[in-house]
């Protein structure tokens, strides 16, 4: 199939990310968690959006957070903050989560304690996360309205990748020239069944609809839990 | 030395780099020409801030720049737009630009052109470009207000290899809690010889202070130029 031995350990690779995948999906599955990754560039607002839904999601102690990051264990902490319980992997260099970090840090977590969400942020990086899936159910990839509206048609693979697109710092939008309009138009290019959210962590705008988006994500995929 | 095969690889393929890179610097110092290589993630404005700053540095003849971008041509027709070539090296799906990129592209360029400066702008990444080494004189990291003053501290090796950090759309910096003396701070712990620029390409502020130090690099690097 392939011609060079570049592609070829990228292959062996890839499928052993995705061995490890299918298996914590499995192990969620059974038990009626249901797994987001999250996706964007550094500072587009992954933390702060966790912070803004999370505790008004479900029970706090329902909810387990993997923080991706090359270093420091601030994300952690924020999330800790809030009473929700969250592990730090800090890659030490690695540019995107793969699914053994995943599942040794799942493996180190206390397991008897019965969850209803996993939230995986990935390491700050548009481009690289998409390529390893983590065993999530749903992927998300957000743009915050300072980046720009072009991010869609310049990182597709985040975006072909993904289930859900959130446009973040809605607040900001006045202050930018970003085109919502635009935006979705190029990602929808992309992946047409993407759902959209437009939201500020801020003002509050859009949290609610977001919040109702993984509730029903979860009732879908596990109408008996 | 290395006790993995993955190192050994990573560590050939980093010595493969380093060589073109170190070619490219050579023809380049022989001619005078500042190389600058741009690094931040999606969206902190490095094209914009190349388009505010570049049609005032010197005669726009005498200015080339390369565009790395995963996908579209976008990039470099801005910059062409304001009368100054440019070359877009879309990378296919590589999280970053390696020096044998850059080369084949300068191999294309009209190199019995006189030249002041090349501009190199890497793909929107924070983490990936940091590693490679594409014969630049000057390296700048740059981050954007909205993305929150804690890159530095999250993203250290960008900074660790940086000789300039750009804090750029300063006009944003009402809207957000980004504190500067904190990102100064945090990014001289990692770089203590870092030159800082805080600027608005929005507004204008601090761009003529850049544009003095790229020249003055220039200057310090080829006094007989």
């Amino acid at each position: 199939m392939t011609n060079t031995k570049h592609v070829q350990v990228l292959e062996n690779m890839l499928d052993a990310n995705d061995y490890v995948a299918n298996g914590l999906r499995a192990e969620w599955d059974a038990r009626h968690i249901l797994a987001v990754n999250l996706l964007s560039s550094p500072g587009s607002g992954k933390t702060t959006l966790l912070e803004a839904a999370l505790p008004w999601l479900c029970p706090k102690d329902r909810i387990l957070v993997f923080e991706g990051d090359i270093e420091t264990e601030r994300d952690a902490e924020r999330i800790r903050s809030q009473g929700i319980d969250a592990f730090q992997i800090t890659t030490g260099g690695t540019c995107h989560l793969e699914a053994h970090m995943i599942e040794q840090a799942w493996k180190l977590s206390d397991r008897q304690q019965p969850l209803d969400f996993i939230f995986i942020e990935n390491v700050g990086n548009l481009v690289c996360p998409a390529s390893f899936d983590l065993g999530e159910h749903v992927r998300v990839v957000m743009v915050s309205a300072p980046e720009g509206d072009d991010k869609p048609a310049k990182y597709p693979k985040a975006f072909r990748t993904a289930d859900a697109f959130v446009i973040t710092k809605s607040d900001m939008l006045p202050y930018t020239s970003f085109s919502v309009e635009r935006a979705i138009r190029e990602a929808k290019q992309i992946q047409p069944n993407l759902k959209v959210f437009v939201l500020s962590a801020q003002n509050g705008e859009g949290v609610q609809e977001w919040r109702d988006y993984l509730l029903e994500q979860r009732r879908l995929r596990f109408p008996e839990a």
